[in-house]
Parts: structure tokens; C-alpha cells; sequence
């Protein structure tokens, strides 16, 4: 497209046209008669939309027509009734953050090209290392929390052998990791990634609320170290992906002391609570971990990708992946180049994923930020409340620790019959369920099986648009797709 | 924020003014006589803006001021002058998908949340693949070259030793990669992340204008095996960092073929000359590539970021990277889930590359980018003649291949001396200048040193808002600077 001062007009114009359309989608996507989706399976969808690239170039209004089809035939993730994801919501300043982002459009490896954004990760990140309650410490924005796990484990791993770095791993012990079955399953990607493998992350007993058993971490410590392999790494969930289940940090960080091994606590989805004085007990021992995982684009509602990796050992981030590409981060700046993070980092070019958290924060305040989170914890116990007293609901686990809920809807179908039957049938429920779902369109929620549980639904109360009354219409909306199974 | 139909007016309006200020920025930004930045020590720039998170909410009025404020703070780097980097210049059309996409705020790994994007990834990546000349393959859109080129190291090794997911790097033989001494430092950065060691990635020596040296590479390659190591991964680069050199693809397919080597082309930077019938000829053989990273976020324009990385053989990316996430990946599923593309990323979270680059793209067609592509080379042939003509200036690489353009800027009282003493004094040069540059704030260009040569600029003419007059301008800033040194 043209940019030069004669064409500025027409380009002015459709952008102005592209926010109006923005603008309605939001307005519409408020609305609660608003459907959700309207689902097409891919061979259908491939017909609905012509996604070529042409030969030729389209016009400003074709363009136009083409951000119109391409958010009628989406997913709105941000309606009120889309329970369906971690990642919930679309909270306007942080959108408003990206759209200023992206017109900014500047890449987080110098301090040369990025001075203010740069300035801004070290402010927040120092916010968030308080929250955490350590003395000090160092962070890194990344893409995404399975990004953050795989920057904390190899940290661990430098940490440790730093030979490993020029030498590799044939030059170390065979080194084993510590995760609950449970974990978040990058966790054994960063193992795989690493050339450490997916055997070697060992997976640890859940009690039945999805919680870690410390004595079984232990255990399995011990048998590791007579089988010859060099523990180096305990993972402990701080809200678990599934049950929302929060691994006892206080007694694995304890072991983690006694057998030397570096504690990260993953609390990608966790760490949100942080914010809440009420709350953030759940979370208590944080702060003895050597590395954290922390992703703002979940509970603190920041748009995708907004995740970060704490490191307690200042200097590791640096030590483990600077590759002293001079040619790129040069020594000899008029300025101190100690704000460059270019040599922290494994990308090179960096998204900036700093302003769209900072201008959020600074809309709600610390008080704003807590009468939210609470206000989401309020929810999810009503929620509770209402299934626990609702007819052919049925919680997993009971209660649920945090803005996770997981429930059966067992149709008057199978109400009667005996448990093995029963199950087997039930596994069936949950898929039926949502397919229909999608295709009303109504509302959207995840399903999965669990060990020998049978596919159940796993509730998700992120969203700060949610109110009593979607909660409401999710469980008549279930119960009416599902009395008929 | 509050979202609900009573404030509705007031969140628009907001948004309205976000958008104001983002359009008198870009306008602004393509005003030549606008400085590209106001340079600041970080000390200064700390006081001169208050990047604290507040306890209290900051109102929407306080809200656009801090937008205003970073924005006048920040770099431009969509301003026709800024030379700096390899992603340069603001595509509005671009701008405007990243818009959308943040409004949609959505992710990528399933098709069930993201159904149009997840089609429009397999209808680009597809039309990449042709473009590269493959038959087939398979795509992943990664956050950034250097994550892009881990990717395909990863798979290179699966692969070759697919025992070594579960097992580890202790399990299998000491693996060794190849790349030349001006590939880019993300390929040692992925030996260090998986195990194998910076150590063993091997060094390959160039030629003076920055390419690889197939015999030496050769050499390499059966001295390593004596070594008792195990080659697995070689990387040609087309379109380096510095020099814009292309490695010579033909002979290394040979090379490996001969070998049974892993080719990978990081064409990070090149590969969108891929665009041009006339220049695609520089990345001949790129098709014998069985990986190959290229970045839209480069010379096609997209913001950042915007990187991809193709494996030619189908099923290995899935092959590689899953961990049977079925508690996140259902298979039970109502539409087919192959088109799911979780299980095929290391990420479990993925932002949404894509929609800026598909609009991007149709709103120049294929022949919109020839076109614009050609441009920039011809815009480059430009330069160098003028840098041939004029006095005080002298071609590193003579002549340049790409769009990179590194030269030495000599001031007067440096011409006559010897060489060596000239030399050691021409170090100091570029890094005074630079300084000197952003400080006065009207143009940028990085500079860095290499091998045994002093410091010199590197110019980039990636931006498609260039012109001739941009380019004599910094050809006599650069003089008006440095002829008093």
C-alpha cells in the first residue's frame, strides 16, 4: 500500500474503516444472543472463504471485505459464554496495547531500537519478581509458557554443568527431571528439546485433586540416583492445566533442598493469584524456588502471547544463552549495554509482549487487579454452588482449588445404572455435548478424560465479562443438549 | 475495563483516541523531517517517564497519555531513514491484520478455536512450499528465526535418531552440526539448548564476500568423523546477517547427499526473494533443502514476528514435537483433528502469525511483491554505485549480493596513512558516527566489526518506503559527521 503523503488520505480512511469493523466485533461479541461460532467442519469452512493468494492486488475494499469474512467465520474467544480456554476474555487496553505494538512495531533485542519497551520489561518484571518475594532475580519475555518451562530447565541444567553448553550432554552424567503427572506436558518437551528425553522426566503421583504427593517425589529422587541418573530438576505445579490442583511447595521445596536439585514452580496459569492478598496462600514457598514460569495472558487477561520465566541467579539467563554474536550486540555503544537483553535471550528478534501487560496494569492498579481476581474466585465458588445443587452434576473433584472446575453431566439416561456401565457410557457424554454445543454455538467448554476418569468437563472462570448469569445458562444450556443422551 | 453496554460509549470513544494517536504517529513517521529518535542514556529516559504500576487505576484519559508519551519516546523504525535492521518499514495493510488478529485474540493450536486462521496457515504455507519447490512438506509458524532454526534441528535429529526423544543425547553418538563462521548465532544457540554442544557445531570458513566454502566444509566433515563424532545437520545460509552472502546451496546438497547429512537453508533473510522470477536464482537448490527457516517478518515486511520453518518430509514435525497431550489435543473430536496443529509445535500456546501476512500478501498479489522486491535491489544497485563515486567512502564486499550494503566511511585525516595504523584508527570511526547519528536523531544505520576487519556500517534498504533521496541523505549525513573525525 501506498504511504506517501498524496495516498495518505486513502490510507487514513481504511484503517479507520478496518477499527469500525474491529469496533462492531467487539460490541456484537458483548452481546449474549451473539453466537459464539458457527461451526463448519474444514472441508466446509475451505468452501466458505477464498484464502488464495491472487496474482494480481486487491483492492482497499476487498481487503475490507476480507477482515469482515474472516471474523463472521471465527471463534469469538472473547465472549462472555466462551469458558473453553485458559486464556479467556479480551480486556480492551491490553488490545489497545497491541494495536499501539504492533504501529511501534520495534524488536526487544537492544536497548538501541527499543529503549522505553525495554525499560518497561525490567519495571514489570521487578513487579512481578516483589509479587513472587524475592530479593532479586532476572526475567525474560517469551512466547508462550512451554517456551518459559524450556528456558528454566536449561537454565537448571547450565546451572549445574555448564560444561554442558560447549561440551553437550555426552559430556555430563544422564541427567532426570521431576514432574507430576499432572505437569503441564512441555515440561517433557523442554526434556525432549534438550536431548535430556522424555524417559528421563519422570512423572510423579497425583493425589486424587491433581495435587504432587511429596513423599512420592522423594521416592522416586532416591530410586533415580540408584539407577545412576543425575537429578537435576523438580518441577511443582502452581495450577495445574486440568484440575487447577496446586503442587505442596513448601514440603517439595524442602526435598529440593536436601537433594540439592533446582525447584522451578510453573505457575503459567497460577501465577495470577500472586495479585490477590486473599489468595495467593495457594502459592506460598514461590519464593524458594530457583525459576518461575508466569503467564500474564492467562489469569492476569493480557492478549496472547504475554509469558515470562524469572530466574532467582542473576546472570544465569545470560551465561546460559549468550552466544557472543558481537556482529548483533555490540561492546562498544555510546550506552550501557547491560540493557541490551539480545544476549539473554534463545530468540534473536523479540516480539514485544511488555506494552499491551503495562498499559493493562496500570488500568486496573494493584486494586484493581485484586477485586478482579477475587471477583473471578466468587464466581467459581457460586459456580460450585450451583452444580453441587443442580441435578445430574457431578463434580471430579470436590472442591475445586481454584478457577478450574471439573463436573460430569450425567443424563437421566445412565442416572441409575451401576458405576462400570455407567462410566463406560459416560465417556461418550462430554464429546456428544460439545459437538452440539458448537453447533448451537451457544456456548463453548473443554472436555477431556482423566487416568480412569471418563471424559468430563473442565470449567474454566477467566473471562472478567463473566457474570452469574452465564454461569447460569452454561448449566441449563448442558442439561438441555444432554437430558436427551 | 468495563465492557458492558452502559460504558460501551465510553470504551469506544477511548478506543477512538488509541487510534488518532496511532494514525498522527504513522504520519508523523513518514514526515522526513521527523527525528527518528531522541536519544537518552537509560538513567535519563527513567526519569523522564514514570513506568511504575500504580495502586490505584489510572483513569482512560491518564491511559492515552501514556501511549502518547511512549510513542514520542520510542524509535521510529517504520521511518523511510531508519537502516538499522534486517525487518525495517511499517506495511499499514500488515499493521492493520495485527489489529485484527489482536482483536481475535485467539490461539493456535487447534482448529476448534481457530478455524479460518488454521486454514489460511496450510493455504500460505503451502503456496511458501511451492515457492521453495518442494512437492510437499509440512509447516510451523515459530516465534522468530532462531526458534524456527531449533525447530528444524530438532527434527533433523529426530530424524536420524528418533530413540534420542525418550532417551536422551547419552544414548546415542556424539552428534555434530555444520555451519559457516557468518551463519547466524541461533544454530550454535540450538546445539547449546539440545545437548549436542556449541563446540559441535562446527565452524565453516567463508570466502571474503561471506560465503561458505564447500570443500572446507567437506574436510570438516570427514576430519569430524575421525574425531569419532557423528554429522548429522548441516546449515547453508541464503542471505547472511552481515554480508547478505549466499552460501553456495548446489554444493552443499552434494556434500550431504554424499554424506547422508540433514540440509538445512536458514533463509531467514533471503528467503523472500524467493517473490522475484529475477533474483530467486541466488537461492538455486534451496528445493534439495530438507528444512528451511524463512522469515515474512524480513523482506517481505510483515511486523514482527512472523517466521516459519519447513520440513520437507510430512509427519516428522508431528513426529517430533508431540507428547500425547490428549488431556489438551482430544481425539475425540467432531471434525478431523489433523487439522489440529498442537501436537506439532513445541509451543502449547501459539500466537497468531499468520492473518498480517495473508492480508499483507493479498493486498500486493505475487505480482505486487515482484514488483516491490525488485525495487529494493534496484534501489540497492543505487547506493552502491554512489558509494563507488564518492570520496571517503570504501565497499567492504564489493559487489554486494543482497540488500545488505557494509562499507567503511574514512574521514579525511585517516586517507593517507598506512594501512595498518588507518585500520586500528577506523575501528573508532563507525561507533563515533553512530553516536553521533542518534544523537542528531535523523537516520540510523548499525555498524559492527568482523574477522580481522575494523568496525563497519552495514545499511539495509528493506524498507519499501525508500527512496533515492533517502539513500543520498545518509550518504552526506554520514560525511557531514564523520568529516571532522
Amino acid at each position: 500500500m501506498p504511504q506517501n503523503q498524496e495516498n495518505w488520505h486513502g490510507t487514513e480512511k481504511f484503517l479507520e474503516e478496518v477499527v469500525k469493523i474491529l469496533l462492531d466485533y467487539i460490541r456484537e461479541e458483548n452481546q449474549r444472543s451473539t453466537k459464539i461460532l458457527h461451526f463448519h467442519h474444514p472441508a466446509e469452512m475451505e468452501k466458505l472463504i477464498d484464502l488464495s493468494i491472487p496474482d494480481q492486488p486487491r483492492t482497499l475494499r476487498e481487503l475490507l471485505q476480507d477482515c469482515q469474512e474472516v471474523l463472521q467465520l471465527g471463534v469469538r474467544t472473547g465472549h462472555p459464554r466462551f469458558f473453553n480456554q485458559i486464556s479467556c476474555g479480551l480486556d480492551l487496553v491490553s488490545m489497545a496495547g497491541e494495536w499501539l505494538t504492533a504501529t511501534a512495531n520495534t524488536n526487544m533485542f537492544t536497548y538501541e531500537i527499543a529503549p522505553v519497551f525495554i525499560l518497561m520489561e525490567k519495571e514489570v518484571s521487578q513487579k512481578m519478581i516483589e509479587l513472587i518475594g524475592w530479593q532479586g532475580g532476572d526475567a525474560i519475555f517469551a512466547p508462550g509458557g512451554a517456551i518459559s518451562n524450556l528456558y528454566a530447565m536449561n537454565a537448571a541444567r547450565h546451572a549445574r554443568f555448564p560444561r554442558c553448553k560447549p561440551l553437550g550432554q555426552g559430556d555430563i552424567p544422564t541427567l532426570c527431571a521431576f514432574a507430576s503427572e499432572d505437569s503441564h506436558y512441555s515440561i517433557k518437551g523442554a526434556a525432549a528439546i534438550m536431548g535430556i528425553g522424555t524417559d528421563n522426566c519422570l512423572n510423579i503421583p497425583t493425589d486424587p485433586a491433581g495435587r504432587m504427593i511429596p513423599e512420592a517425589l522423594e521416592q522416586c529422587i532416591i530410586k533415580s540416583k540408584r539407577d545412576g541418573l543425575e537429578p537435576f530438576f523438580v518441577c511443582a505445579t502452581a495450577g495445574t492445566t486440568v484440575y487447577g490442583a496446586w503442587d505442596p511447595i513448601p514440603q517439595i521445596a524442602d526435598i529440593c533442598d536436601r537433594h540439592n536439585l533446582w525447584l522451578h514452580v510453573d505457575a503459567a496459569w497460577g501465577g495470577g493469584l500472586l495479585l490477590s492478598p486473599e489468595h495467593r496462600y495457594k502459592l506460598c514457598g514461590i519464593e524458594r524456588a530457583n525459576s518461575v514460569t508466569w503467564n500474564a495472558h492467562k489469569l492476569m487477561g493480557a492478549l496472547l502471547q504475554c509469558s515470562t520465566c524469572f530466574i532467582r541467579q542473576e546472570g544465569l539467563l545470560f551465561q546460559t544463552n549468550q552466544m557472543s554474536a558481537d556482529y548483533l550486540f555490540q561492546q562498544d555503544k555510546p550506552y550501557d549495554v547491560s540493557f541490551d537483553t539480545g544476549d539473554k535471550a534463545m530468540q534473536c528478534g523479540r516480539h514485544n509482549d511488555i506494552f499491551k501487560l503495562w498499559l493493562m496494569w496500570r488500568s486496573k492498579g494493584m486494586k484493581g487487579y485484586r477485586r478482579q481476581i477475587n471477583r473471578l474466585m466468587d464466581l467459581t465458588a457460586y459456580f460450585v454452588a450451583r452444580i453441587r445443587e443442580t441435578e445430574g452434576y457431578e463434580l471430579v473433584v470436590d472442591p475445586p482449588e481454584f478457577l478450574n472446575i471439573c463436573f460430569w453431566y450425567i443424563p437421566p439416561s445412565l442416572r441409575c445404572m451401576d458405576k462400570a456401565e455407567r462410566n463406560a457410557r459416560l465417556e461418550k457424554i462430554a464429546p456428544k455435548i460439545k459437538a452440539k454445543m458448537m453447533e448451537r454455538g451457544t456456548t463453548m467448554v473443554g472436555y477431556q478424560p482423566d487416568k480412569q476418569r471418563p471424559n468430563f468437563f473442565r470449567m474454566i472462570i477467566s473471562n472478567q465479562a463473566i457474570t452469574r448469569e452465564d454461569l447460569d445458562f452454561l448449566i441449563k444450556e448442558i442439561a438441555l443438549i444432554g437430558s436427551e443422551l
